[in-house]
């Protein structure tokens, strides 16, 4: 839940007295996202989210963000269309911070995907590589493997204090992927935090994809990656394997994985989790008590590392995409035997 | 801001299995009201506000706001409106907590009241004790001023806090409202939070009122009362008597007083003050740190108390009656000569 900034009724007019909207008829805070706040907004012209951007959001990022969104909204991806105002401006201030309206995007996101919501979600995140094709702007990705020996820097007592022992595991695992992280594979326009509350279903369809703040130029391969990790674990940590068939199945089913980015995805995938295991620890420590956003939990991640550490490689992903390539012929949502 | 509880998609499908308002289309948490939780939630079937009642509400109350508000509907005030299950009932179960979908009201409400919104919200809440009238269930007034001594009881120390001597001060009020509280006057259903946050405008003209959940019983100048404490007072602390003839006069375009209420209003807006600024201090100690809510500062309320200790009866409201009226020939949003 997130609603850092107030917005005033008056704050509000002078800002839609710059686009062609229409007077607004309702307005209210949601709880959707972690680092912005966001309001439905409803005018005459239709309904949309105002997303005020909060100091978590680099300002210099944000073109980049909307003009994604722009693009992909005019290359049929479902996606939140940013609005530009009459001067044909996307970025916009209110109460001294920037801000953007969107398209309002219908859909729900779900809180225990099954099987067939993965291979759904795989076909969203094809889609999204292949509709972010040709998009001119680049923005590497600050929190991709070279950053995060740097991240974990300072953070080795919150790792002791986690778990004793954590600090030195964490390293050996940053040595590792250092020295494993492949090089080359085909790149573009990643979504970089495609999770479950950020992917929207209708009627058990892919509906829509949302919260585009931390996309950026990288592996496509990592992008499916951390996307396995985000849907295909259950709860008690472990990592079900008909989920992430039928998650990469339905990707598959679009964009076809090289032999290179197949072999890469283990190591991929363990890189993922050191990611979000890093961002968490960071924001654990961080996080003043009494904040608004409680912060996630690192040790979920902490266990997801682990698994990828004690998993050999390949075996994690690599045994089961035989069975993964039979499964494209099979219509969408008829689950192979043995899915749970 | 409140999102309390957390309703997973499984969980409404299991909910709107019992209702004909389609599949859902939309889910989002909304950060509306400070004691339940508000869904914003779209379906094939329209637009609706999902509330999740938690602990503060008493749910042997929860009949009496559901067919308040359904009252009100059918009496054309315009209110969010329950929408009963297939089998006629406004009260649901969702994990565990009662809960209920009630249409989505239009209108957005306004930080800083302008007297012309004071005007509008008047001709508001008049209606509302208008259509009100003839409605069967009754529901005692639990925050009258009969509880008040009670609710104080144990909070002297809290109001020494706020400031030395309040406690002594707060004792004197409680003894005189009690000896020169009115009797007899006119009852009938008070929405008794008539703030400006639960009153929504559109295009300047009041659109509707939410958030019956500490409707009652009782006199219903104090209604009045409650209202022109929440509207009437600036930023700074001061009462702005165009503000409140304003409301007045709004509120006697459709329902005018008697004079007995008139007389009675400088003692029932002290009394108004004094239930907020009670509750306000309770919640101000029974808060935990870092609580996602944060408590309401009791001493804008005891800055009010003040104005209305100090202010000789009637002075505050009686001397502008006679403008008052005349106001009433003007029409809606002509100021008055004065007006800020």
């Amino acid at each position: 839940m997130a609603v850092y900034t107030d917005i005033t009724d008056d704050e509000l007019a002078q800002l839609l007295a710059d686009f062609d909207l229409g007077a607004p008829l309702a307005f209210k805070g949601i709880a959707e996202g972690v680092s912005n706040s966001n309001f439905l907004l409803e005018t005459e012209g239709g309904r949309f989210i105002l997303t005020v951007y909060e100091a978590r959001t680099n300002p210099d990022d944000l073109p980049y963000f909307l003009e994604l969104m722009r693009w992909l909204a005019k290359h049929d991806y479902p996606s939140a269309e940013p609005m530009a105002d009459r001067d044909g401006r996307l970025i916009k201030d209110v109460r001294g911070k920037p801000c953007a309206i969107t398209g309002f995007l219908n859909g729900l996101s779900v809180r225990r995907p099954t099987a067939a919501h993965c291979r759904e979600a795989g076909v969203g995140l094809a889609g999204l590589h292949l509709a972010g094709e040709g998009f001119p702007m680049t923005r590497a990705n600050d929190l991709g493997q070279p950053a995060w020996a740097g991240m974990f820097d300072g953070l080795e007592g919150a790792a002791e204090g986690l778990k004793p022992g954590l600090a030195k595991t964490v390293a050996a695992d940053l040595a590792m992927l250092e020295a494993r992280w492949p090089k080359g594979l085909p790149a573009g326009v990643c979504h970089a935090d495609f999770f479950p509350d950020n992917v929207f279903f209708t009627g058990g369809k892919f509906s829509g994809a949302i919260d585009f703040y931390f996309a950026c130029n990288d592996a496509l391969a990592y992008d499916v990656a951390v996307a396995l990790n985000a849907w295909c674990f259950e709860p008690d940590g472990s990592f079900n394997i008909t989920s992430a068939r039928q998650f990469l199945a339905g990707y598959e089913s679009l964009r076809p994985l090289s032999d290179a980015e197949r072999a890469a995805l283990p190591v991929l995938a363990h890189g993922a989790a050191m990611r979000f295991f890093l961002t968490r620890l960071y924001d654990w420590g961080a996080t003043p008590a009494g904040a608004l956003v409680k912060p996630k939990d690192p040790l979920e991640y902490e266990r997801k590392l682990a698994v990828h550490r004690s998993s050999p490689d390949l075996v994690l992903f690599g045994s089961s995409f035989a069975e993964a390539s039979e499964d494209k012929a099979r219509p969408p949502f008829e689950a192979p035997s043995g899915a749970k």
